[in-house]
């Protein structure tokens, strides 16, 4: 049975980190609030769905899957549940706890990226925070960011089993979602991101590596996969971006 | 053999999530940051580890734990990690991906509560940034807060296995989250978090039962407990409690 993945429409944000994880492993989903209304899908259903007062195990936000009767939410729980079965995590437990880690510290860069043009929160538009947008993507750009991608291309370096993969020997959804991390950081801040990454020559093979997998070339090729927009967390701001 | 927790001392921060957990279990562990010097330990020692280019698991950040050889980082994998062995959370793989997922919402309202008065990062004090913290506060106070502890209430309420607990039919470590989380927003905004428990009865009840099982109690009433302070996460600033 396919899978059903429940996220907002017209963005990649989180919900991509999940559609990574499927398209990879070529697993069938629905990805249900961008079909159709009138086969019951669309934001309608996602919304029944969050609200839906039967749900023992209710999400308090998109991205969730629904895989039968279960229903999952928070990236990193998504990733957890789905991984073993799409053979995107290493059998160890020890391993998958660390890959669980690498994708936790990949949720708090993201996180911190989409503060950049939302310091104050999504409560207010952007051009109502302009001048804090600016202060906080300065802390970013500076000190975070690239502080974040060091570590990053240290785990690859030390990857015991080699420095093709963040974690062991074969490909995992941590890989999946650095490739969507330098995505997101190369559209938002071109100069930045470029300059950070410069530094990271291990990190930039292991992209290019991700980007050139079959299933995910065809799947960036497709129509499934959304460009990036100033409504996801990734935003383009060409002011925020200091080189 | 003790584990070792290491987080900055002189702060609950994260690390507290974690220490909740292994006093609840009645585990050893060294809180190494808070031990002598002259034993190895201290801060210096906790900077060791962090800076130890021999880990092939490096931590970004505190809070970590060694056990043994192994070095784990990010709470909720830490806790996902200890839970099995202390007895914090269910045998079956759905309840520990609940529970995981309750934990990582947690961890979302912990980041907000810290970004309400560091809204434009931490290399700013709080005294540079008090007007962007009193409109990201008000957002926080009235909306965002609100609605996590309606949708905490409402799995308490949900959980097939009673409304004791969150996940399943015993303790869990998201028990004892929940119940700092409590603990730290009370602290942080006494008329705003106040107002909003009034409306989740069966929340105050668990966090009632939380602080009274007597492991918990005893650690409570010791020395390892810190106080709360305008260094941590949960920072006091009355200006910032809007009612």
């Amino acid at each position: 049975m396919a899978y059903e993945l429940h996220y907002w429409p017209g963005i990649q944000g989180r919900g991509e980190f999940v559609r990574l994880a499927l398209e990879a492993a070529g697993a069938p989903y629905i990805d249900v609030a961008r079909g159709p209304e009138a086969a019951g899908q669309g934001t309608p259903a996602l919304l029944r769905c969050l609200a839906d007062s039967h749900l023992s195990h209710p999400p308090f936000a998109p991205p969730f899957i629904k895989d039968g009767n279960a229903v999952i939410g928070q990236t990193a729980a998504i990733l957890q549940y789905l991984a073993p079965t799409l053979k995107l995590v290493a059998r160890s437990e020890q391993l998958r706890t660390w890959t669980l880690q690498v994708q936790l510290t990949i949720a708090d860069i993201v996180t911190e990226a989409h503060d950049s043009h939302h310091p104050l929160g999504m409560d207010l538009f952007y051009e109502d925070q302009k001048p804090e947008a600016l202060r906080r993507a300065q802390a970013f750009c500076r000190a975070r960011m690239p502080k974040y991608l060091q570590w990053l291309e240290h785990i690859v370096q030390r990857n015991p089993a080699g420095s093709r993969h963040l974690v062991g020997g074969k490909l995992s959804y941590a890989d999946l979602s650095l490739f969507q991390l330098i995505e997101g950081l190369r559209y938002t801040f071109p100069q930045a991101a470029g300059r950070a990454l410069s530094q990271t020559p291990l990190l930039l093979q292991l992209h290019a590596r991700v980007a050139a997998l079959p299933k995910v070339a065809a799947y960036l090729r497709s129509e499934r996969r959304l460009p990036f927009n100033e409504q996801g967390i990734f935003r383009h701001y060409p002011e925020l971006d200091l080189a």
